[in-house]
């Protein structure tokens, strides 16, 4: 099952001001998605800025998003939450819509413990009973697994994958090792942070949970098949025609340049959540040209 | 007036496991707090675990509060959520139940820059329309107010006060210099952090923003009011026999500590809202030797 593994798109869940989905901009996101031939897509992740919206809106996004692509490929939801039971609410809800898996983050306001992001953890696998995928992003949640968490959390039951941040020194060989040795031989191991993919798919990640795939996923899925393959030349080259983008995404957060692109690809006309402020207007001159080097460099593939 | 001055005391939230608040019990907190004569309460602040409530448990607990000592003490509302227009209606909610002041943390799930944490604080002091202060809590909320942002915001029209986490190299006298010159000479700067409390008093802060004095606001006062008039010695023998507590305050967190507290007071028999767990129950023996600790203190004052 390609579930946790090769490319995961996460789209972003278009709203309006409050929150409310326009589902049809949402399905031109994930059809885009499904002809670039991704093998899964991420739904409500931190790109799809799921901490914003509320369970009525999250519901509605991930019904509109089965019914657009329910049985032509896996959708992962993101569920997490601030409070363990809204947390459940939510992996059973995504469970009764017709979602493949679920994507957890241990969002915090309290700064958690091991035990507590453990039993957090068990308590939504249990209630969601789909394969589940720890969501890994201290840049959000402020709270950081340790090799021995992961661990732990890879023997419970319906936890069959981890989603990490780039890896410390670019040691994505090192640190894949380490996980695989403490972890079972069927958990998957992919990671975010998308200037670091090519990187890790290179060094043998599983997956590329990738927010450039959610509008851009045909050269995204360029890149991870030539590092699947091994063909590093190849995707160094691929790697290289994004770096304007890269460039962007660390410059002002990844989160804000897609609603850009997709504005400008003409998609889908939206803002972030308040008090997440769109990117000023002289930004969409770098983003076109991120794009255009993006797009020779397809046309030279 | 008192509302951003002196010892501002902040009580649990008493609720069930779903966070329906226990009106009962919380009366209980605050009539505690003001039989003992701290300057203000701050009600759902991150000791009142707000951000595990829904708006309608919120406006619940300022509703019994405003009820149970409206009029006799200032009441300070904490309205910090993700969303600005969810915050706006939180501090609409908090004005329109009779709160007296209103406390804002930059929650955060994409990190924020100092532009929309600008807009965010504008948006919402605007919809509050009550005296407002600046929550500066980057260990919850992982956003660090720069002094320059401190200083813009200060000239915002409700904007009065802020509360400052501990001082870089407990340099409370340096910072409050730096800060005093850039701000407004009736805009307040205090302290949370209880442990730093003592050294800030006395370096001539304004305000103590107190976990401890949720439920111990006695001994809390002892040392606010020994610090306020320069009587270091006596202000440093109260922190002194408050060590044992703070020690715990670092190892457990003050949150979790609180719950405990309650217990041993025979207050309530409350727990945090999961993921956040109970402390385990070896700890209430630590927790009890404290409370003894300070008792002898205060017997001998």
């Amino acid at each position: 099952m390609t579930l946790f593994r090769g490319l995961s798109a996460f789209p972003l869940t278009p709203t309006d001001a409050e929150g409310h989905v326009d589902t049809e901009a949402l399905a031109r996101f994930l059809e885009r998605i499904h002809r670039a031939g991704a093998d899964s897509i991420g739904l409500l992740g931190s790109t799809g800025g799921y901490a914003y919206l509320t369970r009525e809106q999250r519901k509605r996004a991930v019904q509109a998003a089965v019914e657009c692509i329910g049985g032509k490929m896996p959708l992962v939801v993101g569920v997490g939450a601030l409070r363990t039971d809204d947390a459940q609410s939510l992996a059973h809800d995504a469970k009764a819509a017709g979602a493949d898996g679920l994507l957890l983050a241990p969002m915090s306001y309290v700064p958690l413990n091991d035990d507590e992001v453990f039993r957090h953890f068990v308590a939504v696998a249990e209630a969601g009973d789909l394969p589940l995928c720890i969501y890994n992003n201290p840049s959000t949640t402020r709270f950081t697994f340790s090799d021995a968490l992961i661990a732990r959390l890879s023997a419970v039951s319906n936890i069959v994958a981890v989603k990490m941040p780039l890896a410390a020194d670019d040691d994505y060989a090192g640190e894949l090792a380490r996980l695989r040795q403490m972890t079972p031989d069927t958990f998957t191991i992919g990671y975010s942070g998308d200037w670091g993919a090519a990187d890790a798919l290179l060094a043998g990640c599983d997956t590329w949970y990738s927010v450039a795939a959610g509008l851009l996923a045909a050269p995204a899925l360029a890149l991870t098949r030539a590092a699947q393959s091994d063909d590093a030349v190849e995707a160094a080259r691929l790697n290289g025609a994004f770096e304007p983008l890269w460039a962007l995404f660390k410059r002002c957060g990844s989160f804000r340049v897609m609603f850009v692109i997709a504005d400008l690809l003409g998609l889908a006309h939206v803002q972030p959540a308040r008090p997440v402020l769109p990117l000023p207007e002289e930004a969409s001159d770098d983003v076109r040209q991120a794009l255009e080097t993006l797009e020779i460099a397809e046309r030279g593939a």
